[in-house]
Formats: C-alpha cells, sequence, structure tokens
C-alpha cells in the first residue's frame, strides 16, 4: 500500500482508555503548541497522528488513534522511539492518565477491516 | 491545517457499533477487492479512510472509523453522498449490522484531540 507520494504506508490504528480525572491534563500535553515528542514520531517514521476521544455506553473515556508508518522496520522503529529517554519520560506522564484493555500494556492495535485511498 | 500535498484536509474519527453476528458479512463488504462506494466517496472529498475493529472491555464490538475531508463543503458534500442512490443501497447493507451509539442515528463522530504531522 503506497500513500499519494508512492510512499509505503502501513495504517495502524489503537485504543486505550482514558482517566476521567485526566482530561483536560490528556488535553493540555496535546494540545497544538505543545512540543512534546512530535519530533521523535518523525524520527521513527511515525506519520499522521491523530489521537480522538470518545465517551461510550459502558460510560468510559476512550482515545482512538492512528498513525501512518512509512519505515521498513515497525517492530525495531518502536523499540527504538521506546528507548528515547525523552519518549520515557513522556510515557511517565501520559501512562498514569490512561487505562490499558484488560491484558494489555499500552495501546491495543485494531483489526484493520477497510481502506479506500 | 494541509497534508503533504498543500491541500487542506479535515480528519475526522468516528465509531460506531458493530453486531456480532454481522463480523463476517461486514469484512466481506469492506474487502479491498469489493468496489462497494469507494468511487463515492473519492467523488464527494473523503479520502484515506480506514476503519478498524475491536471488541471492548463491556464485551461489544466496534468500529472507528477515520478519514480525510479535502473539499471545502464537509456538511454540503456529506448530504450529497447520502443522496446517491448506490450509497443509499450500501447503507441498506451495512446499516442493519451497527449499532449507534445511544441517541446516534449513525457513526458518532469524536473529539480530535491530538494531530502530528
Amino acid at each position: 500500500m503506497t500513500n499519494a507520494e508512492g510512499t509505503k504506508v502501513q495504517r495502524i490504528g489503537m485504543v486505550i482508555g482514558l482517566r476521567d480525572e485526566a482530561v483536560e491534563d490528556y488535553r493540555r500535553l496535546h494540545a497544538d503548541d505543545e512540543p512534546g515528542v512530535r519530533d521523535l514520531l518523525q524520527k521513527h517514521h511515525l506519520r499522521n497522528f491523530s489521537i480522538f476521544m470518545q465517551r461510550l455506553p459502558d460510560g468510559r473515556l476512550y482515545e482512538f488513534g492512528y498513525y501512518e508508518y512509512t519505515g521498513d522496520d515497525l517492530e525495531g522503529d518502536l523499540a527504538a522511539l521506546d528507548a528515547e529517554p525523552r519518549n520515557r519520560a513522556w510515557l511517565a506522564r501520559c501512562d498514569p492518565m490512561q487505562v490499558p484493555l484488560p491484558g494489555a500494556a499500552g495501546w491495543t492495535v485494531m483489526e484493520p477491516v477497510y481502506h479506500n485511498p
């Protein structure tokens, strides 16, 4: 699968819970003017990264993440991103706000069922 | 917000339930070789459209949709898409498989909280 520029791209959709009391902090940390780890996502070929938030019928808040991986070693790049000290510091702030799905340690990668360019 | 080609783009994330008994039919209808309404999405400027599926801790299946709107009248284009006879026929097949969130008639548009190019 390639994007508009002919680059190979792998689309990842993922989900995780978000604690009610963390919503405002989470929004602030992810605001457009907050640098966070934006440069590290770029460095490790995670592009066009969006997060959306929604309360579902079980009464809980969930976040849905989408990104496009443009490198050629997704596992390797994710491991390298995990090892970045600034990314570790970032996750140390975000992790306590989130509630992984049962059995998961972080975001749960979802099954892709459709894509139309 | 613009994409890599400098085109204005609006990113939409949305969610809806999926009935357990409909999973196989839904996957088949959305397979890569199924034309469905792919051309109509293009015609009305809905690009890079992905759907992912996940069972959440409430035991129910959900679908998460993501697309990029590249036109300049989202409401108008969505209304025009809704009015396409082939899209109506398509929805008549998909709608019975799906479970809108309480109070919704179809997909629920989620709050965007983050974007990194």
